[in-house]
């Protein structure tokens, strides 16, 4: 139970054949109201996907009665025919829930240049609103690819719940990291307030998730209310519980990353802005030769100097401090402790950079490079 | 016979005990005149390595009587006393040759992070003085480090020659490619004709090249003049045997890039600009996921979408067209020819990316992401 611990929502998951496995790979999630208040946002990658660009047109006047997703194919760089394959899942849902089509948010996920099955999801469709149920926990993986396990999260408030999905391991990167995400929420709140607590979250949250420097085509994170608790809760108290959940999902995307053995945690500190903090945390995300170093279990921060060397931010390489899993290997840009202080055995690493250029600060959530990131990657579409 | 080839030089290569191996280590090239002219481009990291900083204080008048290089560690993040290391060593090749240190190139690479053995190196520096000779072979070895096979190139101009060593396997990214060059040349030219070739050709070169994204702190380019020719050619026509010359040694590079097992070049044409085409194609050149597509021989044409995506670059996602090794699979963002019509099977792989934005055009040069990369890269430092 994830989207469906909030009341007024209920949800299904079905396989329609659309992944060769058979397994579950069509997702529908139905707000069954009072309200039907929503917010969304979507991948920055200049390249959308159809689903996206559909998404994006239903948002905008915030009201949203379902949203239905896909895995087995990303329907991305599929021209005229692959919209109208978007539009006519939308228009499905609509008819079977009657409703707006105009109200029916659509993602999809997967390989990249195929045409999806029209019928075949349209026929998912069906079985999925005759599956639906208001205490669904299939929903979340019929949403899944390269996952190995379902990623949900619950906060339960005073009277009122967050519940969400997600899914997500390659093609894990900024602006959003790719992947789903379905929050629901019984909370009484409108669609700017959650437009407010949303962007607030994702900010701090998915969009500090770098797995592989990859930008998805398909990303979408929603965020459904439905009201029926009855409740509503202050802003601040909503967007604190709703940043707790994203942070959870964003944790268990990094921990199922493709191909992972550490989940690394890049805490950049001494930043003059959150910004740079930020910048300088993505760099070192991105150095294949930093990740490939952890995992080797090498204590390699010259690795890590040499990526921050390559950023805008503002810092002099001889004032830079740099700890790895709590040991000082760099003090002010040169040797420290001993490099053989440093144990990477375990799977929680921590990189500590302190720029000492002023107060702001972020972490920035990766994985390492390994055999496994490669292998998975050199086989996906065959 | 490399930076030999050019008359008024002489080079050696010895083993300083730098590397634990006892490969050779030091290397030295020395300008014997009549004239000592030189240019030299550096890393854009902003982390630079010690021997760096003092290089580009060495290249500021144009005067260059000696290059001296070394492989078995970066000398980069250590300090005052790695700097001392750098000064050390720059002096002691003057005092061995009787000109001023202030005219003395120096170059290390290697692991970031240590200090290099100052006795172990001026010691080099003695016996390199020693073996000189104006028909060394030993130069090119001596700066290896990763590098599997030594990389030379030699132009035969009218009466004139230019001669170059490279050496670069990992961290081989832009401005520049993590690499150093030394080119040699007799013919009778000054430090500002020198300077304008040396820029024209990197820019189209090395700076074209990135084998894993990850920028350097210790490149650096050195052309190096004799006039011993007694000729001046054609500035036109220099800068053109110059820009072969490092062309030829860039394509060695990514031969040898660690791990590669395909040499890729992904040529955007129909850019708006050519800066836009170099975006463009450094974007694809740097995504994990179409790397290790290509590694798997399969043609995963969304991902080279995806990576344009992410770009400033002006592009309708719409119009872009996309060939691998001569078969579109994608015309106008829609798939084209089937993707079981593209062979990958050879090392060469050539991706073509038209955006239908404009004339320019660029083509970068990069390498495919392999298990024997992360298996290089995660045993590095141990």
């Amino acid at each position: 139970m994830s989207v469906t611990a909030a009341s007024g929502f209920a949800a299904a998951g079905v396989a329609a054949g659309l992944k060769s496995t058979g397994a579950p790979d069509v997702a529908l999630v139905v707000n069954t109201g009072p309200r039907k208040a929503a917010a969304a946002v979507f991948t920055s990658n200049r390249a959308k996907a159809n689903p996206v660009l559909w998404s994006q047109q239903v948002i905008a006047d915030g009201i949203v009665e379902a949203i239905v997703l896909n895995s087995g194919g990303a329907n991305c760089f599929t021209g005229a025919q692959g919209f109208q394959t978007t539009h006519a899942t939308a228009e499905a849902v609509a008819e079977q829930l009657d409703v707006s089509a105009g109200d029916v948010l659509v993602c999809s996920t997967g390989l990249i240049g195929d045409q999806l099955d029209r019928g075949k999801v349209i026929a998912g469709v069906a079985a999925a609103v005759a599956a639906l149920s208001p205490d669904d926990a299939t929903a979340e993986r019929a949403i899944m690819t390269t996952d190995t396990v379902p990623k949900t999260a619950v906060h339960r408030g005073d009277g009122w719940v967050i519940g969400g999905m997600a899914k997500g391991a390659g093609m894990l990167a900024p602006g959003l990291a790719t992947m789903l995400v379905v929050l629901t929420t019984d909370a009484g709140l409108g669609s700017e307030a959650l437009d407010a607590a949303l962007r607030h979250a994702t900010r701090r949250t998915f969009d500090r998730l770098d797995s592989d420097g990859c930008m998805s085509t398909n990303d979408q994170v929603s965020l459904l209310a439905s009201g029926a608790s009855g409740i509503t809760p202050d802003q601040d108290e909503f967007a604190g519980a709703l940043l707790d959940v994203c942070a959870d999902l964003a944790r268990q995307l990094q921990a199922d990353a493709e191909g992972a053995s550490h989940d690394i945690a890049i805490e950049v500190t001494g930043a003059a802005t959150e910004d740079e903090a930020v910048e300088v945390g993505r760099a070192v995300s991105r150095s294949n030769l930093f990740k490939a170093a952890v995992f080797g279990n090498d204590p390699n921060w010259g690795r890590v100097l040499s990526a921050i060397g390559t950023t805008t931010a503002r810092f002099d390489p001889y004032e830079v401090d740099v700890s790895m899993n709590g040991v000082r290997v760099c003090h002010a840009g040169e040797p420290d402790r001993p490099r053989d202080e440093v144990d990477l055995t375990p799977r929680a690493v921590h990189v500590g950079i302190d720029l000492h250029a002023g107060d702001a600060t972020a972490t920035i959530l990766t994985s390492d490079l390994t055999h496994e990131y490669v292998h998975e990657n050199s086989a996906y579409a065959s």
